[in-house]
């Protein structure tokens, strides 16, 4: 039995019910504990982090068998090459140390020193070292979207969308963790069709609400992952800012899709959630008609009901605006379909990679996932507190995504993927 | 001075006019004495491998002052992040020992005996670890070739081509070395339009005929490389075969670009070419009308004439057919440009990462890079040699790709990249 579903059990750290991080979360990440020290694998209670190194240190993770070391590594790769068993034992076994009820840590105040560090202490690092990044396009509503824009009502969603989860290949050297800050792009656009193009900062910068799940235990070259066993190459989950430079994409994309326009960041929220955590929220995928081709047919199809909001402020602004609220649960092709696909033409995944599920909009206005959506293209402005009308971003705003699962007087939550953009650079 | 530069000088080992391995070669590879021993660093004279961990175990490199172990690596990226100018002393060193006026090497058998291997007695494998492949689209001839096949002759070229090197990220994971067998990958294709897509064993499996670059010394995220240092972040250049499922591709392009249409398998060849031995062969890029932005614009824009051939065999048949001689100078766009362009917005390449220059087709109808090129999708078939006729790759058919600068009395190659096309699998 997974240590998530019994909701009853709590913590002797104290743990806000609005809180990401209860019992029955328990994320992996890396962090320092100040900005050049060693990196390690944590995982976090409350406002509390869990060194894990220094867990096994005591002697207190012995249980699940792991070769010592492992939670001393700058990535989390090691650890989620780990048998699945032995990655859910540590969970467990955290899980029982921090019990209300067990006095282990808890009246230890020398051990909880070495164990537990306040979070705004530590400096929290990317979690994994990606070598190969996907971006899926897997909401229904933002492929909709985007396709009414750019070709009309009539031809929004092109032919093969409703048959298989368009994906493409992303940046793996770019992804950073949330915190950092963004340089606004220079890239080649055409501000004009009947105009040579130019170059200079983008003036069209957009952020994308995104979940991405992280391959623990790939498959060989040229053996597909069956659908029906896809989610056991699955780590788990982290939020997604796939930072879009509309005016370099629309100029450069055909025939073979974005590039420029999104090669020089993709920010993620340094907690992965496993999918031990989210199993409590699980609930139905979205039908699907046409049914689709048996490779990619569920015998348990399902997703996760996970609340996403994006938040974006002003430079120097007391408040945000909250751009968008949507759900995991809306996209219309699910992790299993994804990794299935990618596969399927025996193409290997490795642990670390990243499959991200393309901009999650939901069927309403106050659901859509970009700017893009939000604003219709620039249509329709935003005006922020303290900061004016937008169509785009401008420099100095925050863009702040959170998740969470809302369960009864819990959450299970991912925290947040945040960054702030910079003024392009000078030109040399 | 670079020790390419003076043909004059000869090996004591024998070198056939026509090998593309003279002294003036020098590349570097990874290979290992059996199919289970550790791998290891070498270059290559004539049919001799000759093993750089063992000369500079015996003491023979040690001008260069580089760390001892770092040719008993598994792949070059370590000895890629050296310093150029110790790299190219490894190159000069290599060349004055395997000179016929040198004893150290020719007269002491011993030595000889550690040092050199016979080709036939070694496996070659991947040379380098690869985090980031991008694929560039950088003939006019292909594009133009492959517009008028889809789009017409109208509107061959897309507006973007002629003001960037169009390119999209590729998938690292499954690059493989010269010689990996290629399974026939299944998908999803739509063979006509009025009907309902369909999974099975890709009928149009094709080559695509590119060379691509090798960085070595990368740039931070958002510091751009200037397109006149652009060369010096490239380690060297090998042949690459960009097997392409033409059927897949197009029904899942639009609008995010092939995916798994090219994600089964990139094959490159085992031996990295430097730019120093490239240098003798440097000739003008075709000029480029309208002229690029200035971030495009070199100071000396150039290329190299490397001369390059496509033979496609029958299983069983004792000959092949050439069904293409093309050249590397045909392309417009340069990896400077390339390189140049990819990083203008920040985005930040690793040592590794590899920049393949999209199909090499020339003018001539015999120079087209691909079948679907040189049979005009399938409308032109071809006959091999004991083989029957040919649209597309028929199972059992071996591709082997060559290339090789012409010298005065000698060539500077790259030998082959070959691959066989295996049955797709059954279906699981």
């Amino acid at each position: 039995m997974d240590p998530t579903v019994d909701p009853a059990v709590r913590s002797f750290l104290d743990v806000d019910p609005q809180c990401h991080f209860p019992l029955q979360n328990l994320p992996f990440g890396v962090f320092s504990p100040g900005p050049r020290a060693g990196r390690r694998i944590a995982t976090r209670v409350g406002d509390w982090i869990v060194d894990l190194a220094a867990l096994q240190d005591a002697g207190l993770l012995q249980d699940a068998g792991l070769p010592r070391g492992l939670f001393s590594q700058p990535v989390l790769n090691p650890f989620m090459d780990a048998d699945p068993q032995q990655r859910r034992l540590v969970r467990r076994l955290v899980h029982s140390l921090l019990r209300a009820d067990e006095p282990t840590l808890r009246d230890d105040p020398v051990l909880r020193g070495r164990v537990l560090l306040p979070k705004d202490g530590v400096v929290m690092h990317l979690p994994v070292l990606t070598r190969d990044y996907t971006d899926f396009y897997s909401s229904r509503e933002h492929a909709t979207n985007v396709g009414i824009m750019f070709r009309g009502k009539e031809n929004a969603l092109l032919p093969n969308w409703l048959h298989l989860p368009v994906g493409y290949h992303g940046r793996a050297s770019s992804i950073v963790v949330s915190g950092t800050p963004i340089t606004r792009p220079r890239g080649q656009t055409r501000p004009a069709d009947d105009q040579p193009p130019v170059f200079g900062p983008s003036r069209q910068l957009d952020f994308e609400l995104e979940a991405g799940c992280f391959v623990a235990g790939g498959n060989r070259l040229g053996e597909p992952v069956a659908v029906d066993q896809a989610t056991d190459h699955i780590f788990g989950l982290v939020l997604v800012n796939d930072w879009s430079a509309r005016d370099i994409q629309k100029w450069e994309y055909q025939p073979l899709g974005p590039f420029n326009a999104k090669n020089f960041a993709t920010s993620i929220s340094p907690w992965v959630v496993t999918l031990d955590a989210l199993a409590p929220f699980r609930c139905p995928a979205p039908a699907q008609e046409p049914g689709p081709l048996p490779y990619l047919r569920e015998g348990d199809r399902h997703t996760y009901d996970i609340r996403l909001e994006v938040e974006v402020r002003a430079q120097g602004a007391a408040d945000g605006l909250r751009v968008c609220a949507s759900n995991f649960r809306h996209l219309y092709w699910t992790m299993a379909q994804q990794l299935a696909h990618h596969t399927v033409t025996g193409c290997n995944l490795g642990t670390g990679d990243l499959l991200a599920s393309g901009t999650i909009s939901g069927p309403d206005k106050g659901s859509f996932g970009s700017l893009l959506e939000i604003t219709w293209r620039g249509t329709e402005p935003l005006t922020l507190p303290g900061g004016g009308g937008r169509t785009f971003l401008a420099d100095g705003d925050t863009v702040t995504m959170t998740g969470w699962c809302q369960g009864d007087g819990y959450r299970v939550g991912f925290g947040e993927v945040t960054g702030t953009i910079l003024p392009a650079r000078a030109a040399p």
